[in-house]
């Protein structure tokens, strides 16, 4: 037994005891005859001290020796310390060393292991076992050991099983690419990696598990953006037997359930919803942020003026764009040219690829002073204000432009806002259900995809569209997301539990009757022996431990990530294997 | 909704209320103007009741069309049953139905869905999800749950964190073969499925998590033998600042857990240790079956006479032998001749390869009769007998030939009289430690290599045989497995965790300096920045499930399992990729 105490544990009721630590040194300082060596372990840190008269010479010689991240086992008795540390749940003691051992020496480290390091982000990387020592890190993954366990007890006390389903499974070309895995007993054959569960949670729903819910590795062989991980962990689930209002109910507790335990915070109103065609209209994306208001304000749509003022101006700007959408700011009306001209910048910029942003500013005294004075006169102005709610103070900005692209800035630019005026808090939570999806989206050529995937049902009143080319844009679905702080952290939907109604979605999809059967053949088989209604969820479990930490980015809430192309820089993986192995593989 | 109460919770106290059930029809029975459907979900069977007069005649009508398997919602009041079933929750109600909505039809099933099916494996592999609703698998992957429920409960309370490691990994050549990954980003380059989170655990506490824990995937690319599975779930732990004493204390608390929560077993006795030369002796290898006795007899041992009366012998068969190995049979005088040429039979099949079995009956008068009475005088058979404890009325079975081999077959035989016997019951559960590991084992031809894995530490005594070829062979490790009825389901070691020691056993394996480094730098890296001691252990998670529910194979505690040839039949994979998915991955 190396300790009799960890580091975090000692206290005043403990003066007097012989006990035996173990830990990091932390620091070591010196001043006069005493020398001081704090000591850290996962539990908290505690000072050990040593004097000359008091301590033996030789421990006073072997300190020497010590510096930082060395790693020592002290014994000594715990004494009350005489300047205590109201810092430190230990302060108020320390040990006085009667013996220690170093049990390894530790080189200098490449970067400093405080709160903030000084190393760059390669380093850390490349040294993952030295970062995962500093104490954000530590608490984040605390915190995910925490999300998965209240998650996992929620979702027993609701009758879930844990179900593992098989990572080495068939490559389907639905959806983004996967990693496959080449079988060496069956050469020129592979494996795929899993996206997600999603075929196997539906198997177990029609051999009658009911509750099925698993925290599992999934896959994806994107092109890495910053913040993608090409593997991710999610919280699976799926019931049968429910419509979508049981389903929202029990994961609405989930979430109530975490917060609780994680942030002690009681969310005790419903969560909003609001369907996918309110969410794009109001807020300009189907994930809003609705820690602030700042509702986009639509003038204009495809073409159609909803501030029908609009439409008698000779103004070719507004004239020419099928899209006019505004955005209020209370109190925006002093802000001044400079700030103005900055935002005007920000949404010329690529990525957000708009001409310009005009402005209407609601003068204190009940003027109107816009941008484009010439078209916009005082009672143009005065519609527009009325037709946005703008108050006297407040500025009006305007976007115009394609449909598409018009929204998406308008989305951008209110986050872009609610960033600017401190409205997006950490520590704040908002979570809400975006509902009623489409079921299918037309890309570019024409083709119809899914729009979460496949196996997705579409409403009952809406199946008969599945026949019908001419209305697929119209189909809606019982597909839901939760969304929390403008990011997705999960979605599902109630799911085809039919063979026929499968077999049509396959085929607006694209895919041939062979097809189907070849990639599908055992889930249409399923359905053919019973299967039962169901559906289900899944949540991102990394942005969900992230957003609960109050940041965004997920690298940190996991252990051994991978970097930005998919490398793991410690590893150094991927690599290249041996000839032999290639041979054997038949690669 | 679809359901107000599952088919498991309807009791008298719900006579006369008004219920939904959705579910499955397990049986369908008529007679006279009654009819009865059982309906079945997980949660139990509720039985369902029509009677002309008393139910609508569109609902007798619509009777007609279910059969078995058919996916119901009933709807009906509870009323008390006139015959009751004592052996069904249930039993003592029905349900009067009022109306029945059909929500799925279902085909005949290829094979019955009872307790035991008409369906043979490859049928039922093929229809996985009609094998799944079955009880028997029910209830294994239920007490899969639980018990990895139990395990973690048991982990968390110990301070235990559960941290994900990465699934794309770097391949390295040492151990078993990797599954890998072709990289896409990286072409080439390749990653690798993990065999284990070794590594990685290790790092965590280099990193100063102190106790880790996982339940993880892991993947070896072996050729399988029946009831391996080319991917695995292991518990997998390692904690920091330990000593063997502290890991074997917890993990012996973890069992003692896990059997009390999923059997009812109170296992008060601290469980057995011995040595593994002491398990190899007296019972042929290094998992003994500790349920029963019939240890084994050691007569001659590597040359070495230890009955020295075997010694004066002029028997060839004796003298040529380097081994011989003796079984006493309690009470076993009575074997007939037919039993004992059975077993004579049994040693010499090509799977144990010896050429025959002495046999020597203590008859209950004190006389002895031999199977070699020409060399084995009464006065010999009663040294022996002697040597061996042998009473009036037993038998001793004896084998000789080369070390190995001898060894192998005795603990085969020792297994198959326990089977012929009865001794092993599946319902019996006796758990030991095995201590005191080899580090390392020599091969063949000549090379050595690590019994558990090159991070296993020497016992401190013995660390400096690591540069002393000539004392490999000797050196012991602080290495231990558990074992169940036979089985070994966990082993671990304490950990190198110095850089200098680290480099000496990769030396001792026959690695390279520069292998070593592009293998495993970084954590030969990671041992230089205060890597404390550590140790830990891994548990089978399947077979461990598959002996707390009494049975042999794994397979049926896996959900999704591959057959021998490691295809999973349902999905039909691995299976060939396309054209277009090689060409990015550069195969």
């Amino acid at each position: 037994m190396y300790r009799t105490h960890t580091c975090g544990e000692l206290r005043t009721g403990d003066i007097g005891k012989q006990v035996s630590l173990a830990g990091w040194v932390q620091y070591f300082r010196q001043k006069g005859a005493v020398s001081w060596i704090v000591l850290r372990d996962r539990y908290g840190y505690t000072q050990v001290v040593f004097e000359e008269g008091r301590s033996k010479p030789e421990l006073l010689e072997a300190l020497k020796k010590i510096g930082r991240e060395d790693v020592l086992q002290i014994q000594g008795e715990v004494i009350e310390r005489y300047s205590k540390n109201k810092e430190l749940p230990t302060g108020d003691i320390e040990i006085l060393a009667d013996s220690m051992v170093v049990l390894n020496h530790s080189a200098t480290p490449p970067f400093t292991i405080e709160e903030e390091s000084d190393g760059g982000d390669d380093l850390r990387m490349k040294y993952r076992y030295l970062d995962l020592r500093r104490p954000p890190l530590r608490r984040n993954l605390e915190l995910r050991y925490r999300v998965s366990r209240a998650a996992r007890e929620y979702l027993d006390a609701q009758g879930f099983f844990e179900i593992e389903t098989p990572f080495l499974i068939r490559s389907t070309p639905e959806g983004a690419r996967d990693f496959v895995v080449p079988s060496r007993m069956n050469p020129g054959q592979f494996y795929a990696l899993p996206q997600s569960p999603q075929t196997f949670k539906q198997l177990l729903m029609v051999s009658g598990y009911d509750r099925y819910f698993q925290v599992v590795k999934c896959f994806r062989d994107e092109d890495l953006r910053a913040d993608r991980q090409p593997e991710f962990t999610q919280i699976d689930c799926e019931m049968a037997f429910v419509e979508q209002e049981d389903v929202l109910r029990i994961f609405e507790g989930l979430f109530k359930d975490i917060f609780k335990k994680i942030r002690g915070l009681e969310l005790k109103e419903d969560f909003p919803r609001i369907s996918w065609e309110e969410a794009m209209r109001h807020y300009g994306n189907d994930k809003p942020d609705i820690r602030f208001g700042m509702k986009l304000c639509n003038l204009k749509v495809e073409g159609h003026y909803e501030a029908p003022i609009l439409s008698s101006l000779a103004f070719k700007v507004l004239e020419e764009a099928p899209s006019i959408l505004a955005i209020r700011v209370e109190g925006g009306a002093s802000w001044t040219r400079k700030q103005l001209d900055e935002l005007t910048d920000w949404v010329k910029r690529p990525q957000i690829g708009m001409s310009g942003l005009l402005h209407l500013r609601h003068n204190p005294d009940g003027s109107f002073k816009s941008s484009a004075d010439k078209f916009l006169t005082q009672e143009v102005c005065a519609e527009l204000g009325n037709h946005c709610s703008l108050q006297a103070g407040d500025l009006l900005l305007m976007l115009a432009g394609p449909d598409a692209r018009t929204r998406k800035a308008a989305s951008e630019l209110r986050l872009h806002l609610g960033n600017m005026l401190g409205l997006r808090k950490p520590d704040e939570f908002a979570p809400l259900w975006v509902v009623d999806f489409p079921l299918l989206e037309q890309t570019d050529d024409g083709h119809w995809t899914a729009l979460h995937h496949p196996f997705t049902a579409p409403k009952p009143e809406h199946a008969l569209f599945l026949n019908q080319p001419e209305h697929f844009g119209k189909i809606r679905a019982n597909a839901y997301d939760i969304v929390l702080n403008g990011t997705e952290i999960g979605g599902g939907s109630i799911r085809i539990h039919e063979r026929g109604m499968q077999e049509a979605m396959f085929a607006a999809l694209g895919m041939s009757r062979e097809e189907a059967q070849e990639q599908f053949g055992f889930l249409l088989g399923a359905f053919e022996y019973g299967a039962p209604p169901h559906g289900g969820i899944a949540f991102g479990f990394d942005r969900l431990c992230a957003l609960l930490g109050g940041q965004e980015g997920i690298r940190d809430f996991i252990a051994f990530p991978k970097n930005n192309a998919g490398r793991d820089v410690m590893l150094d993986a991927p690599a290249g294997i041996s000839p032999e192995q290639k041979k054997e593989l038949g690669l």
